[in-house]
């Protein structure tokens, strides 16, 4: 039961968005930017940062809602999205998201973990500076909104239908509009 | 030395604002919002609740800049600020506070750190439902923030009178200019 009285029918963050429109414009917006602006990371390689990070900070809304929209917009679908969140290592993506995931998982853990090595690990795969900066600004930001969510305890859906449906609704109407 | 070419006459998150104008719009926005807005809790308690976040992530530009931002706008400054950084219970703040900044230090591990009977200790002492919201986000925010300046490695200035400045900048200016 969430620690402050939200709409009881809207899940996960939209409930906080609803009560707080004041703080919920400029972190749509910031979603809006990172995930669904103009940017040569794809609107899927960058969900998936977002569901990993999410997946590492055990947030089953965000994870479920993130790893939906990353399976609506990835080369590969969900069989990728759910590789990814069990080791990145293995998971078929390219060499680069492998860097910039392991960036990701880095930031989430705390950003003085962002070493050197990782950095020049990233760029010897052709990952350019706005890259690594989006990617540590996504897993920073997904540190935010999985706290968010979480730290006022509130609902996340148990049936898988509703993420598939929120990932369906994120692949097509982004972020822009959430919090207006 | 930053992981991507920041101008070095920026020191922590102001580099990463110039660097990337699109995020630190709504950035800017988010920090305006929850840290100068209109709220019961004074300028000084919110900066006080960032202050005691950045400080347990160890991020040494934010603890210094909002310990110093707090110091200008909280009563009986510094030494207030760095009674709450060394330890909540001894610190001289309200019940309320004390309340307030141990769900803080919550959300800095996790969100589902943040239990009912925190929250409940808060609301016994007078704190209310946005008070609750606004301390959780606070809290994820800077959770964002340190891992945004650490993770990018951006630099650190060594000299208190440069903290000392910002603080009193900020006390003044507040956030909405900064991502603009």
């Amino acid at each position: 039961m969430p620690h402050i009285p939200l709409d009881p029918a809207l899940p996960g963050i939209s409930a906080l968005f609803a009560y707080r429109p004041e703080t919920a414009t400029p972190l749509g917006q910031l979603a809006e930017v990172l995930l669904r602006g103009p940017n040569s990371l794809s609107v899927g390689e960058r969900e998936l940062i977002a569901a990993v990070v999410s997946n590492g900070n055990e947030c089953r809304f965000c994870t479920g809602s993130h790893a939906a929209a990353a399976a609506e917009t990835l080369d590969g679908g969900r069989a990728v999205v759910d590789a990814a969140c069990g080791g990145i290592d293995d998971a078929p993506v390219s060499a680069k998201i492998k860097a910039l995931l392991w960036i990701a998982l880095a930031v989430r853990e705390t950003g003085r973990a962002v070493t050197d090595e990782l950095v020049a690990a990233a760029r010897a795969e052709g990952a350019t500076d706005v890259e690594i900066h989006d990617t540590v600004l996504i897993a920073a930001s997904f540190c935010l909104f999985n706290r968010y969510v979480d730290g006022l305890a509130t609902v996340a859906p148990d049936d898988q239908a509703v993420y598939d449906q929120i990932g369906k609704r994120l692949a097509v109407d982004g972020y822009a509009r959430l919090g207006n």
